[in-house]
């Protein structure tokens, strides 16, 4: 069990984790289910987008060429014989010298090849509500004092998407405007990757649920709720959540069960150098237990367990949040679509000091100014002091002292 | 209805609508269901952490004094006299001159004031694992090669928080770290604020579901779906999600139970200078209807609907969508306890011309290199093409042209 660095660990746990989640399935979701999911298959449009010509203002519907000398002092004046509100069915054909009431969206005439805004006529006036025998309303005339080329106005067919355009490439975040796309494509559903599904199995006989009362001897048990939420916000959905004892018959039976309903199992403690290291016993084939040269979160293990890939992080909570920060949630995060996180630095406000050979990642705030503070210590058990945290500060392993205003790495939490 | 600039339209709508949301209620969630809610009171600790004093590392209980003269030429020698694993139970006070094999996390017997690390001492040949009458073990006897001071390796009673110390403030939108660090305390639940409820209605005769075959004049509703998925983006829930025609008793009828059901009411389509414009019709009082100053997304209304905020959007999906972006997003993320967004300048690969005195809100995809390429063109149809976008890119009121190279403003999609 020789130390081996951080990057090798990560690298190794990546290429085993990211396999796995590589080869799961996708599903068909209903546009309404599918925000934040990761689509599977090209998304390429069935129909023509626009798929009619239509108007894109409120206005009249005329042939350019009738209004081509069409000024504010002298108004081509046009009969209106249609009003075409936006809507289902296909309106006549315009005849020439006439002009069609026309809404926003509605369909353009045959015969029509421009739309004049209401704006540049002299019905404006009437604000382009309707009001009884009113200039520019239906068998009255309208003034047009614009004159406006072929096509203005006019919406062709196709002009957003063709049919068979792709519209949304595999392996898009689905996000709001990505479903507003599929929405006016007329698509219904849509294919995602299938969700990655994590199980989480906290262990320690000293290990109580928060909602017990603990005995000496006892601790409340942060790690089910720690990774649990550390797993779903990397874009997992956890379908198995549970503490065990020391006892490895115990441990065995939940394994199986977490390898059977996950793709990925993560444990937390009985990894270390105790006589009494439950998840050790326990998993020995298939296993790689080693020492990390990380401090908080030296001793780790990745393997797979009934041919499922697993990672033992280490009981302490902080050591277990900072595993799954450096070593679970870029490759989850990948899987999920979500854009890799960018590389930060900061400056540090205080003088920190390392031990040498370790990567050492402290917990720290970032103040308004973007400097950096560490809280708290080093201590692996400073789990509510953690809550003021938002970034890990990476001491590297050959930096064993860090002046006040130095740059150090940080990892956003 | 004069034309107002995007600034005060935008002051006046989170006015309205930030009020309303300050005074939704709190309810208390188990700690599996608190992820990415936002605290309603401050968390304070209810008990000590660590709550006993605890062992920091696997190894052996002493007195400091009795191993004060420790070297690895010299061990000092002491018999084995307990073996304290973690969990549960209080040990036996440890003599003087004696020592007691300790597990990490198990409670320091009184009497002992350090704790040796196996390593630091000649049992750590045997890796700390039991083995029959192995040295370090219960019975026999363990050399300590390194001397500790008093303290040393102990984890003391409140090291990490004092019961009555503030671990999580109010407002703290909540991840892993702060479940974490309430499961810590022991607390199973926590107060959150009520999420966000937002009702979205679209309007319009043309304006289909996405499952129904659309006919010459109607169009795919992609309202529904883009502002649903962008308010739940930014932390709300979405309580209804209907779809009326251009009939006043039928919206009415809608707006009722989404003004009962929300705390905030988005409508799109119905606000422009068409004959036929439901929205305006029908939410006469209580709403101003108004032009803005931005394109797309000119038409707007804001005002309250049976006591609920509206807010009443274009019925084009892309002024839709820039509308929510730039009046409803931040006003809803805060509600939801995000941080702000940070501003962003990128620089432009092309010529932008944009029309006088309206805030031009350009569809942009962000490259490699961080520059902004525009997509599609100033349409407000082009709803598929906006797909591709990942921002909006922003050319303020008084900017009619900007040469490629030049910084502008975007805004994350």
């Amino acid at each position: 069990m020789g130390r081996v660095s951080v990057e090798r660990h990560r690298r190794e746990v990546e290429a085993l984790v990211g396999a796995a989640l590589t080869a799961r399935g996708s599903e068909r979701v209903a546009l309404a289910d599918a925000l934040d999911r990761v689509l599977a298959v090209d998304l390429v449009a069935p129909v023509d987008l626009p798929g009619f010509r239509s108007s894109q203002m409120d206005g009249y519907a005329v042939r350019a060429a009738d209004v081509a000398g069409a000024a504010s002092a002298s108004p081509v004046v046009l009969p209106v014989v249609a009003e075409i509100p936006a809507g289902p069915g296909v309106p006549a054909v315009l005849a020439a010298r006439t002009a069609a009431r026309i809404m926003t969206g509605a369909v353009v005439p045959e015969g029509s090849d421009a739309v004049v805004p209401v704006e540049d006529t002299d019905a404006a006036r009437f604000g382009g509500r309707s009001t009884s025998a009113a200039r520019g309303t239906l068998g009255n005339q309208v003034g047009v004092l614009v004159p406006r080329a072929v096509g203005e106005f006019v919406r062709d067919v196709g002009t957003d998407v063709r049919a068979g355009d792709l519209v949304l490439p595999a392996g898009t975040l689905l996000g709001p405007q990505h479903l507003a796309a599929a929405a006016s494509c007329g698509v219904p559903g849509l294919d995602v990757l299938a969700p990655v599904r994590v199980a989480v199995v906290s262990t320690g006989t000293e290990v109580v649920e928060p909602k017990q009362v603990a005995a000496t001897g006892q601790v409340y048990d942060a790690n089910l709720t720690g990774l649990s939420a550390a797993a779903r916000r990397a874009g997992a959905v956890v379908t198995l959540a549970e503490r065990t004892g020391d006892d490895p018959a115990e441990l065995s039976a939940v394994l199986e069960r977490a390898a059977a309903e996950a793709d990925l199992v993560l444990t937390s403690g009985g990894v270390s150098q105790g006589a009494y290291e439950v998840v050790k016993d326990t998993l020995g084939e298939g296993v790689t237990f080693r020492s990390v040269a990380m401090q908080p979160g030296g001793p780790q293990g990745f393997g797979t367990v009934h041919g499922t890939p697993v990672l033992t992080f280490p009981g302490n909570p902080v050591s277990a949040q900072v595993s799954f920060v450096v070593f679970a949630r870029d490759v989850l995060e990948r899987a999920a679509g979500r854009p890799p996180r960018d590389e930060e630095d900061r400056r540090t406000v205080e003088v920190i000091d390392s031990p040498p050979g370790k990567r050492q990642m402290l917990r720290g705030r970032t103040g308004p100014d973007g400097s950096v503070r560490v809280v708290g210590g080093a201590g692996s058990h400073l789990v509510a002091t953690m809550a003021s945290a938002d970034v890990l500060v990476e001491v590297p392993e050959g930096v064993g002292h860090l002046e006040a205003g130095e740059q150090v790495r940080v990892v956003r939490l």
